[in-house]
């Protein structure tokens, strides 16, 4: 009697903790849920709605060296998708092997955000897409016509504008170029285990991710890196309780080139608030998409994480604390779709397209 | 009666016709495998048998700009394979912007050639492979133990060469990079409408690529476009009834870098027989791996057609003969294998990998 009194009240005790611990994972799920969401399958836009015409065609451009000067770099040369969207260099190298000032965001999910570029510039993908083509220390096209010239000179291209724009007159236009190619980005989207928790699966993370996510929130990092994608929703200075240089001095090396001090958001609004002012970085894929920050000066992921809380939150984590935020910054990592994967085996040019320039 | 009977002489008449253009085309499939054959599913190797876990590896290693100094180059940089294993450009563009003498060769299909590169330098792919990873103009790496150092520190490619070379202590060696690379490369067969026809579907071409293949071979093409590559099988003087510059002359551009004369495969062998000579390179494909000859002078298929009956042949083909052999040109482009085009997802580096060096 007395053994079975001792069994039950065990038993009864194990599952008063096992729902505690349950109640646990179900509580960290409700606040997680009030900074986070789970990825959208595309990120969709009224203005571009994503149609699997301007998807097929953007991806070939997004992958076509033939929109650069040199007939050398595509957009995939610094977002490569083999890499998570990005070239893993610190900085960019552009045509003729200039360095570029900023490090290369990723595509992945890029969509999402409030607006593009480090500093903000651009209000969407498809205003972003126009960017870099024309930049002449990125892909260096003299004009958006030298674009079209090239573009139109290709048979196969200009029915693929025909069937990705079917209602427009003339449909290979620059603007449509970018928003094929945006069309592309916005189906670039890395669900990761972190969704399958967000969407109730609270065996999703591991007790150490889940820890990880906890400390995320509590200390502070949640308050910028937020929403799907854990960034891309706010524009925030870079050393907020100290200058960022005090702690990424350290790491800038002789490789990089000698330039100003970027201001940031400041070059744009031109309004002394947005000194060191940058839009605020997504995490997903972050353990891929090294090296860190807007001049990529920092390779390591514990280091750039110190650096954060250290320069954003005036703390500093000690190894237990480090070793969750980055085991779950590691659960970001997401799935690059397959469609995005699948190199489009490109139209020939045509005696009518200008030669490359390198 | 009289209705009957003539049917019938129709008929005949007819059916004979058919036979005698059935036997016409007949005629020419048995010519055409006097000098081609159709091509293997794999180009296999005795010294380096293509297996699975290489061919992974491999496509891998092609696809990672981690194998040079830069980081940004790839085997893919130059060898595109969403551009038929080509750059598309007269001469390749390597590190630091330097332009190489010598239009980038496809891969598509090249581990059938007798060597590789222009001049023949290399036995095979394995050894094709080790070159222009250390190529100080190319990916610039500074000697094989840095592509070693490199590969070592990232986890995921120690343990697919563990799984691509399993019989070997330290698999993990440059021959092993280069036997990955070429083992892929193996797998880089394009069949097209001609080898359906060399397999004996005498519908596979048109009347009209069937009249230019006659051609081909009529002409003389066929005498070093030969093999199941249509090339690769021997070396050739560049200019054999006349110096080749007399007809290429007129279109180098500036572009060009300055550079004196190239003597081929006399720089390898240094007799001078081989002044001017060159590997005969594949014609598979060629419609796509535009400009053509070593020196990507010419970019209109053409144009390189009549120079070669020019300067090798002696003759001028009239308009229709080039139509026609251009029309069978066409037909000899192939499907790049699925597996190829598929973008691998490529291991991140660790912190113990050499940063890149711009």
């Amino acid at each position: 009697m007395k053994k079975a009194l001792v069994v039950g009240v065990l038993s009864l005790g194990s599952a008063l903790l096992m729902s505690a611990g349950k109640s646990e994972d179900a509580k960290l799920l409700e606040e997680a849920r009030k900074y986070f969401k789970p990825l959208p399958e595309v990120a969709q836009s009224k203005t571009n709605p994503v149609t699997p015409e301007k998807v097929e065609l953007g991806k070939m451009l997004y992958y076509d060296p033939r929109l650069s000067k040199s007939g050398l770099i595509s957009c995939n040369t610094c977002h490569n998708l083999a890499t998570y969207g990005v070239d893993n260099l610190p900085t960019s190298v552009g045509h003729r092997w200039q360095l570029g000032p900023r490090n290369a965001p990723t595509t992945l999910n890029a969509a999402l955000h409030v607006a593009q570029f480090w500093d903000g510039r651009a209000k969407d993908v498809e205003e972003q897409a126009k960017g870099p083509i024309l930049n002449p220390i990125e892909m260096a096209m003299d004009s958006p016509e030298e674009v079209i010239k090239r573009l139109r000179s290709i048979p196969q291209y200009v029915e693929l504008f025909k069937k990705a724009f079917p209602n427009e007159k003339d449909p290979l236009t620059y603007d449509n170029v970018a928003k094929a190619i945006a069309a592309f980005e916005r189906t670039l989207m890395t669900p990761s285990r972190f969704d399958k928790f967000l969407k109730g699966d609270l065996n999703a993370l591991t007790k150490k991710e889940k820890e990880g996510l906890k400390l995320f929130m509590q200390i502070g990092c949640a308050s910028c890196h937020n929403g799907p994608a854990l960034g891309g929703t706010t524009f925030q200075r870079f050393g907020i309780v100290e200058a960022y240089w005090n702690a990424t001095r350290e790491y800038v090396t002789l490789d990089k080139p000698t330039m100003p001090m970027d201001v940031g958001r400041f070059a744009v609004t031109h309004k002394e608030e947005d000194l060191y002012v940058f839009k605020v970085p997504s995490l997903r894929n972050i353990s891929r998409t090294y090296p860190y920050f807007h001049d990529g000066s920092v390779w390591n992921l514990e280091d750039a994480v110190q650096i954060m809380a250290k320069v954003q939150l005036g703390k500093k984590l000690s190894k237990d604390q480090l070793d969750k935020i980055v085991a779950f910054l590691k659960a970001l990592d997401g799935e690059i779709p397959k469609h995005a994967l699948e190199l489009p085996v490109l139209p020939p040019s045509s005696p009518a397209t200008p030669k490359p320039q390198r």
